[in-house]
């Protein structure tokens, strides 16, 4: 592919919102001792669930190492329009890792290789080396065809974005402004560089994310369009939950906005689950933990939300939790299935997904329609 | 992937029967002037709907050069199980260009690559370069995740071989012996090729293909395994046709011959079309060529035959040529439905495809499943 010298935003493409047409979508077989407990056995039965419902609406492409890809093609080979293909990575986290796409409204697509360090490289990153992850992106889009633009060496993670396709970017300030992904550059030099490659018009900062959220608080899971001048917002009304304070200043920063557009948001809250998610000490004796990696201890809570759900074209695919969180598995499916009519809604036991430290939103990046508008 | 070091016949893989189970088939898009007329848009209409047919039983991988991928995905969008991915080729001939794909019965899957100099190198070759081409095989297997062995500097082509599963391989010597492939080997050394990179234990090497064949009478176009211990041989009862000393010929061969588990071979023959079909003027106007390149003349003969089929799970794919020859069209399609009956016949006009110079069965490459005997 020939090199790309502008920006996207010179060259008119954007991100367009997740909740529009898609081609398909990526994801990573699950492998990383230290990310999935047990042989990730638990880990792949969701997988294969999750990639059995966005099969029904659309591509998927799921990228296995060597070692697993035979396994890989075994679970999914009855399901028809997933492709297995090989390459090797660091972890399953396609939403970070994989390219993001980018149409320009005349049917051509580029896409964006970001820099990765594993959620904050030597400063608080999760591994110690991140190398094929880093590799993956271009990688993909060389593969798939798709004009690819470098924006190395400047740091971003898809999960930590959200766009809404008019020209707002999503985003906490926990995140980008940590100082594990670009220290050298101020919140006005970030903001630039995400129009620039975002080809947008206006950063939306809200301040924090999920409590305990070792992304440094990515949006994903916190707060997500679900169209344009609306949001979902991971709430709890128990002023007691450490969830409370950061929900609450987001959502005074979200009434108080505008969008790109000049638009007030509306603002649905999206309660948490009922009762803290947490690690056991069943889960822990699983793991097998690298020296320089983030290890788990038992009794931690994970940052479990219903926001990290992924919109296929047919389908919104929720995380449940099951447990005690039976009863707010179901409020969540029921408020989005109102939000969200013309969508099926799924909800898929997802706990064994956030033991390595993610959901479903994490493990899916999608590859938008060639737009023409 | 790591290096192999050792043979496929020492590692136990050998090559199955293209009549045997498949995971999936790779195709490449057709897009070189100087094989396509008219900027390949009748050919692409016939991989279309080889494509859609192949789709119904087997995955099917699609290479498209970045300059007409997006050509390649608008054409294919709507047929499920087909995946489009981008690779530079020379040309469209997967079959030629692809790995061979070796089992070993236990469930393992290895594949090999070999030198490929596009059909003489620089003795008789049909264009100037091959870079590309013979880069193709090595990156199909790399992306797809099977092992690749790398029988370089030997010379072969996919449609220069048929494997029956069980240790025969059947090859012209017009072919193999060119001395375009590999001229510094005997014949018996280049039988020792087959052994080691086929898991093979006898080749049935017949004296020549299809006349005019610029191959230099690849086997895939005169004769083919239906199953172990059968095949199918291109056939003429007119004396004054070119083809028919070359198929008697053939024929001795094979009724004098046993295959590798001592069995004496069934012939089945399978009448060439009534008419020679030939270049026209017309035809020759949409061509462009490059200096290099081996041109077509009107009036010359194509190397028309009924046995360039492919075999997919569920049905095999026999070229049509049309108009004078509609009625051997239909024999051709008959006999191969009295020796295939649990597979459906599928004709596919293929004029279009035969003035690039191959055949349904030369654009196509089956990758078997990973049988367990």
């Amino acid at each position: 592919m020939e090199n790309i010298l502008n920006t996207p935003l010179h060259d008119g493409f954007y991100m367009p919102g997740e909740f529009e047409s898609h081609e398909g979508c990526i994801l990573i077989w699950p492998a990383r001792p230290g990310s999935w407990p047990y042989g990730a056995r638990a880990a792949r039965k969701a997988f294969v669930q999750i990639i059995r419902c966005i099969a029904e609406s659309e591509k998927v492409y799921v990228a296995a190492g060597a070692d697993v890809i035979e396994n890989a093609r075994e679970a999914l080979f009855d399901i028809p329009g997933v492709t297995v293909f090989a390459a090797e990575t660091d972890d399953a986290w396609a939403r970070d890792v994989a390219p993001t796409f980018l149409v320009n409204g005349k049917g051509d697509r580029r896409c964006v290789n970001w820099e990765f360090n594993a959620w904050g490289g030597t400063y608080n990153g999760l591994y110690p080396s991140w190398e094929r992850d880093n590799a993956f992106a271009k990688a993909f889009a060389d593969d798939y065809g798709v004009p690819c633009y470098d924006a190395s060496p400047f740091v971003l993670e898809g999960g930590s974005i959200h766009s809404d396709g008019e020209g707002t970017i999503l985003a906490t300030e926990a995140c980008l402004l940590s100082p594990g992904r670009n220290p050298g550059l101020s919140k006005e030099e970030i903001e630039g560089r995400l129009f620039q490659y975002l080809g947008a018009k206006k950063v939306l900062f809200i301040p924090r994310g999920i409590y305990g959220d070792e992304t440094d608080e990515h949006v994903d899971n916190v707060c997500a369009f679900i169209k344009p001048g609306e949001v979902v917002l991971a709430w709890t009304d128990d002023k007691n939950d450490p969830q409370y304070e950061l929900s609450l200043e987001s959502l005074r920063v979200l009434e108080r906005e505008r969008d790109a557009m000049g638009r007030k948001l509306t603002v649905h809250k999206l309660p948490i689950p009922d009762v803290p998610v947490c690690i056991t000490q069943e889960d822990l004796k699983g793991f097998v933990f690298e020296p320089g990696e983030d290890v788990r201890e038992a009794g931690e809570r994970l940052a479990a939300s219903y926001v990290n759900f992924y919109f296929s074209n047919g389908a919104v695919i929720v995380p449940a939790f099951g447990g005690d969180n039976r009863d707010s598995d179901r409020r969540a499916a029921e408020i989005l299935r109102k939000l969200c009519p013309e969508r099926r809604v799924v909800s898929v036991p997802a706990r064994d997904i956030l033991l390595g430290g993610g959901n479903i939103h994490c493990i899916t990046q999608q590859i938008p329609n060639r737009a023409i508008i």
